[in-house]
């Protein structure tokens, strides 16, 4: 039930039974020698869009573009502004919360997002925390990112060990390539080095990761591990969808 | 040559070679008892991406939230208020224009994009226009409506006459049935009502249009018309790239 | 009925009989070799004042700097970005709608404006469009540029053929002169050429029209056609604007 | 020598001699029962023209629209927030920047204008104070409120004593009806009271001061005391003018 | 009775008895040669702790980061833009309204904080100003400056004549070293030169004034005239709190 | 060596030395029955002097109010909305950069700030990431949670359990205690009651922990426990500034 692929009466419908939104949100950004930079808003949507269909809960339109700074001195990457998402994000939030949803539940694939995703959420319940009046329509928002569910840990701690790395990883790769067969790069890559501390911006980043991995052997990625890990953040996400829909 | 499916050596490759960029913009609104909320980005990125390959240009993230202020009293409409979406736009222009491209090809699908969108790029020139020191990179950004182009209208005008409408008309419904068949609907609607002017904010519109069409008649849209749409589209926007890439 | 020129008595008591202000907005910015820097507002307010007259209408004070990036390459010239405009019309409307105005009727002297200042009515719509509670006031606003209305268009067809152009039209510079004689430039001028493509921001305007007429031959420009042409603005603008103020 | 009525080769003939600007700034606000919405726009612009005139200076357009929030409750009075104040004199500036004005000299007509105008300033400063290249553009800026020049003051002490008050004074109205004689207004008005604290919002000023004057008595206004202010304010502001333009 | 070192059910009580806060404001900026660059956030914090005591008011946490462009190219100095200082405000101000308070008592200790404070009241008000649905909460906000006081002015023309200077006062240091006598500095400096005319930005203030005192001697402070001047303080800011709160 | 207490000459010479600085980063919120509003920045700039005490680093003035929304339903809180704390932090650290300091070592007492903290990083060096010229100076900015730290989680197990909580901790507290030992409170209070999921804006979070404690027993806190924690965090931090610092 993707909202995009919904008439309007059946959006109606839909959140008068279920005020409840799923919003896949990803990034464009370099993703190393053999990841696409699409991987990011290609996994978390494709994710969410299978738990809407496990959970019978309408999924909003990708947010493609994230918070990417770092990533800036790789060809290709895009970034929003933190103070841009947060403009972003609410207009989002309070056009849906306009129609009647009161639960946002995004499903995000870029650890970049992170902090501001949180930092949208917290200046839209400001809205509310500041009013005194209690008219502002009240609303929740909570993140999960698909590659840190527990079954996905696991399984990426099984498959790849210390080589998942943090960014470009095996295991997002791996999805990418079960996801979009077509589009897979086969790149020789030396071993990757480990930085001895973390990046602050674009030309830090690529001074420290010169191809754009970050502690990540993603030449280990294949479709299986892909198709294994979808299903392992699949099966942890719908339960925790359920059980914030459940939430009085 | 999508930039979510390319890696970044890829995407730097192909920015030295040529330096532009095509943008699809769309939106996530209403669109009447039959059409899809999606419709505006479904359309704009698929036309996007067959110039793209025609032209052998790249194509960047979709723009699928747009400018919809005025469909939000009818459910599943979102939208970035102006001042979002012109800072939106500016982070994707001056993140791209980091990577060395220095023209900007947006492919449009929703008329309410034409004004902010128009503004955004105002605001990007602006910041060359002001600097005297001439050391701000300069960028060059147009927009064409797919469904304005001459063979566009031409195909609609002799399909639907006037009852093409201004939203919600034959023509994108049209088009979206023949990219997407399995989301075809079959609703029945009475004859449209033309409205005696032109609406303002959002209740307004619903007063004026109370099943979200404006002058149209997207009961006739078929997948075949919407082929030949694309084709019209593709016809017309092919040249005007190339064109727009000559320019000195 | 000049706001100006009011006091707040007969303000307070024009509103309560008629809810509507007229806006005149212009620009200040290069008109070419023989046209003021303040065409756009100076015509832009002498056609509200008339229009006022004729229709018992108030008059707001002249928006006298508009959006204009474009032409900052030519002494003189002064912008708004575009977010500026916004958040300029914004208080200027929400403060009339704070006194009772729900009509807003610019009138517009400047093609650089159109594309901000529909942002901006968008920007104000959205107040109310994404509130849910229906305590927001809703106002209606439009805008007519003086020099686009038919019968101005029908004039200028016939006095200056193809040569009035796009900026510094021999019609605008007419207008001018024509309401204040005392400021006519006799400037010796080649005849224009024709541009290859639509400039961006200001140093390629610049280059493509170097002394800054864009298409026009305003050397054509007399007085008596600035009266037969104020006299078509006024002609159509007072019914356009009985229209408006008629509307539920 | 108004920039509005200048050709863009004079404006740049004149920068070029003279890298200095006059800008008159006012209001539009109730300014009592007998005193003009415009008043403070009118009289700031009459003198500004003036001065430019006695020491060969441009002038710039009038910002006829400043900082009102706290006449809001009367009808016809526009604010512009702070905010918008701080971005709009900022675009102003730059603007004129760009094409090499130095100083800014601003007459300002309103009280309410003198915080928000010192913190554009502030802002417009910070860009360089913030600079560690040194390549943004240095501008001074100074403002001058020509009710409170030491000759204005003087006369309109000895004219009206403390009747003159410090809203809808008697010299600001008479300057007015100096100026525009065919817009005198007659009004019966008691004699004001005096209010035992200062105001805050537009709430608060009308409960304090009922027919919007502040320790007036503008009944007391004559154009003969208008002419003797209004020369006053030359006599005052043409040496500072030169003083500031000498400034190494 | 300072806010942090309350609980919250303190400050509940203490709200409910007396919805008034004093709010220290200063600045974090160079001060001469002998003169700590928190001088004028800690001094104000002082005196503000004190009248909160003899009032028996409630002191919220200092401002300790006020507007100081025009002293960044001296070391130590940070500013807020006017901007941000208008949103911190503004926050503050709106957070604790949420909790009751209606009457905020500013102790500012640095005179580059008056206009952008002035204008942070300004845009705070305008809240309501522009609100036609009287639901906006009300707040009433004043600012003093310790230093201005009628007893202080007094006192420091007796001790130091027009040796005190307008910035890096030998009254303010004196304060300091009464406060803080374990941080008084002994530098020797020569006599301070007048400057000819104001400054503008960082630059032009450090060229006019080389070592940062601004037509002072603060050589002449000691710690028994800072005790003096802090009564003196005291002396004129616990009455006018007192009628501040007595008002209507 | 705090900044507030030195001289612009002193912290000219010590940041040409160390071009570092310690920012001590609170909230000002409620901190349950028995915990002071003021525990989060009391806490956080008293670990800040002592690490720069023992680092020989230069400690700027503490950030006292923090993002602090999930607070506003309990007397006393203020919050700062995530979009002012960016543009607060930028001013502060470019400010600071401007004076040569190149490394920003941020120590934080309050959970609520992580987020709108490294989003305030990102905005910043955004700045760089996104500039072709190279020309804007670059900083790193790192931020150390003091309660965080290895040695203080250790010793909070050891000492209260589980029974410290996430809010209005016990661990935070007894740090105040031993801070404070004049301010501290005995107040009664039954044992915390554990909420069965995350609060959203500050009505949800006071309808899930009425007494403003999360998960915590602060009855536990002693000064003594608070001395050893302040000795904990020191011992970690230190040696976390020097590595910092020894960054290439």
């Amino acid at each position: 039930m993707q909202l995009p692929f919904m008439t309007w009466a059946e959006s109606e419908a839909q959140i008068r039974k279920d005020p409840l939104v799923i919003v896949p949100i990803g990034s464009t950004e370099q993703h190393g020698p053999n990841g696409l930079i699409g991987t990011d808003a290609l996994n978390a949507e494709a994710v969410a869009i299978a738990v809407g269909k496990a959970t019978e809960a309408m999924v909003g339109p990708v947010v493609a573009i994230g918070m990417a700074q770092h990533h800036l001195a790789f060809s290709g990457s895009i970034t929003l502004r933190p103070s841009t998402m947060i403009a972003f994000i609410s207009d989002y939030v309070f056009s849906l919360a306009r129609h009647g949803v009161r639960k946002f539940f995004f499903i995000n694939g870029h650890g970049g997002n992170i902090a501001p995703l949180s930092a949208a959420f917290s200046e839209i319940y400001a809205t509310a925390s500041l009013d005194p009046s209690g008219q502002v329509p009240r609303v929740r928002c909570v993140q999960h990112n698909w590659y840190d569910q527990k079954s996905v840990r696991a399984y990426a701690a099984q498959a790849f060990g210390d080589r998942d790395g943090s960014h470009a990883t095996a295991a997002e790769v791996s999805l990418t390539q079960h996801l979009f067969p077509d589009s897979i790069r086969r790149v020789n890559m030396p071993p990757v080095a480990k930085a001895h501390r973390r990046f602050t911006d674009a030309i830090d980043l690529r001074s420290l990761h010169p191809d754009g991995r970050i502690g990540s052997e993603p030449s280990l990625a294949t479709p299986a591990h892909g198709k294994a890990l979808f299903e392992a953040a699949l099966a942890d996400l719908s339960p925790a969808l359920r059980a914030f829909r459940d939430e009085p």
